[in-house]
């Protein structure tokens, strides 16, 4: 079943590796089928290298396997929780990537300060709070969901889609896993960048918020002009 | 028409790529024809996985599509403020790569530490002011080659073909597509390199403006010795 | 003899290659043989690139060659000490990766400060002091050993299976060469992003333990639900 | 003539392509031949992807062109005045690779800090003074090697086979070609890691000059022990 879907989210975990933002077997991407809820999702542990449609793992809402003979990614309800509060959201993302890792690590959000992190996320990229030690010890995964959605609260999670959990790693979203994918290989380029701006110049209002709207709305605005018309 | 040009221009664009330059669909390369004034450019928004030189663009100066079934690159009135008012510029090249980038949201310009520099960068390389939110919101893309012009003002934009725009990203120049790559991959590297050695040594006077010079017009004066002669 | 063995060591030596913490000719992998307590190494200075598993050195616990035509790797002594005195090491890799020998050049441990640090090392990677000048003049390879020893104690070394030796580089540690080449992955990889973490923030207590422990044992402990099913 | 230089020479140039120590057209690499004292230099300018060993120019110690149809390249004033002073360097390679620049523009040498600097240079790295404005103009590339020769004077240059030319970048010579080119490309990483090992840890005496002999002799003196038996 979802045979469509599970080659989707197959490329779109194979396109985090070529992407280099994951080593070894680290990172998952899912996606969720708007008409049956149900979820695909890479499989824990399993090298890239030699992964197939069939190993990706369907799960309904609720976390039970509905189709695959595979273990889920162990990130699975932080998924799942998002999933079920965010209807926006089609595709997740999660890396440890380099440079939004060591942000998640220091506990700071990446501030806009350029136009191509505006071409892409409308405003600075958050930082959870680390969960509380009975949070962890209960229900780590759910939780982890948990305190992202504490973040994000009411905003649309597609105007900014990417999150950093502190002490962890970033988790980023789209209208598909592949966008979630887009939007993590940008998150890591703009993270980079964010650090060695502010080496070189640490003064207040380095970038002018109505540059950022401009850049963000040619791209995602109603009256977008950017990139070919959609057929 | 102008066959040549388009596969000239595509192959400049695909350089942008594999030189590491760009990710995703960023970045672009147009180069002017002499004789008709008529601009090629890379399409907007197009992987450049599949590009071919049918998907090149041709405008003229006041920006009509002559042919092409794409939509240029929304940073075309750039290119186009920059080719009318300066003869010398033969192709443009722009990007939001690493290092150049980092200086454009620092605000900062990349101050000539080293012969690297001096071969191809005949002094500092400049950094455009932030456009007005009038200038922003009326006319972005042609108002940022206006910002561009109001700096490089009278001076011969190949003696120091490149250009940050503040919270943005380079532009570089050269007498055709390739060179401006080409003075993109250096542009790069020279600001990687200024970043480091500032921070390993911020004396006064670390360069020579004596050596600059000789290693400038090694390459580029009347009297050029570097490289083969041109036949 | 222990043919399977000295293709092991050969594949995971040349992992240690494609992985890019190795260049030229350096570093160097080990495995032991349970049964016979054989130790297989890569030769000495050998080029990567046409070495088979001919080319493999069988030696016993006390460095006398039983099989192979090279000189082991110089290192050997330091790998011998290390099985003799921890039966739970069964494979051992050597490297001057950059971002962990930038530790063990500033005679720096690396910090744990995230939970791609807690997914394999179950605390602060350590440090060991410089050998003393009569140390190293007799017997420099076995004392660089010694003074590892000295370090981890009595502690498990698959807790942490990693250590850096002041003013050298680091040893990991593991179940099979391979899972050593995979610390030494992981250890670059964490390395780096705790020299940008304290860059960015140098508060105390950035990281919680509780997270650590949950983290190492979901992956490690006797419940870990990470990954497939040991069949 | 010569045809066996000529093709090694080659091949050194195209190694120093393929470990990323130079882009486009830049950095050269020369041998001597014992026998005829005939140099083979790399051309000027000439890109790497097409060069064959019929593009390697042949010069005598004056520098005329003994045989080849391409100029040589343009630093070889400066290869043959230390082929002229230096009786046991026998191959010169010259780059602008990243950080031996960086060290390079600040004008600062590179201190030993570890064993990987140890194995193949036996002290730090030191670095010339800039060229006289006179010196500049009158001869740049053969008093470019007249303030290499000032700085290394009496001392054994394979002792400590590299040099960087204060705002322009470095040296390294070798016992052939190619041996010059494995220095350059050690050089590149003990710089990098010299540069963050001081950011970590700005210690006096960080390092022990008896460690850095037996790492150094171990490989290089006459009892050396690394490697496989010359035969």
């Amino acid at each position: 079943m979802l045979e469509q879907l599970k080659e989707k989210v197959l490329q779109a975990n194979l396109r985090l590796q070529s992407s280099g933002l994951v080593i070894l077997t680290w990172g998952n991407v899912s996606e969720i089928d708007e008409e049956t809820k149900l979820v695909a999702i890479k499989p824990s542990g399993v090298p890239y290298e030699n992964m197939t449609a069939k190993d990706i793992v369907i799960v309904n809402l609720e976390g039970d396997i509905i189709e695959g003979n595979l273990r889920p990614s162990s990130d699975l309800p932080t998924h799942l929780q998002l999933y079920k509060r965010y209807p926006t959201i089609k595709g997740i993302c999660h890396t440890h990537s380099k440079w939004a890792t060591i942000f998640s690590q220091a506990n700071k959000s990446i501030e806009i300060l350029g136009t191509t992190h505006a071409d892409y996320f409308h405003g600075d990229i958050p930082v959870t709070r680390i969960l509380s030690e009975q949070e962890a010890r209960e229900a780590y995964e759910l939780n982890t969901g948990n305190v992202i959605i504490e973040k994000i609260d009411k905003k649309d999670p597609l105007e900014i889609p990417a999150i950093l959990c502190g002490g962890h790693g970033p988790f980023t979203f789209g209208t598909s896993g592949e966008k979630a994918v887009e939007n993590a290989i940008v998150l890591e380029f703009v993270a980079e960048m964010a650090y060695y701006t502010r080496n070189l110049n640490n003064q207040n209002d380095l970038f002018k918020t109505y540059i950022g709207d401009i850049h963000y709305y040619r791209k995602h605005g109603k009256n977008a002009y950017y990139g070919q018309v959609k057929k």
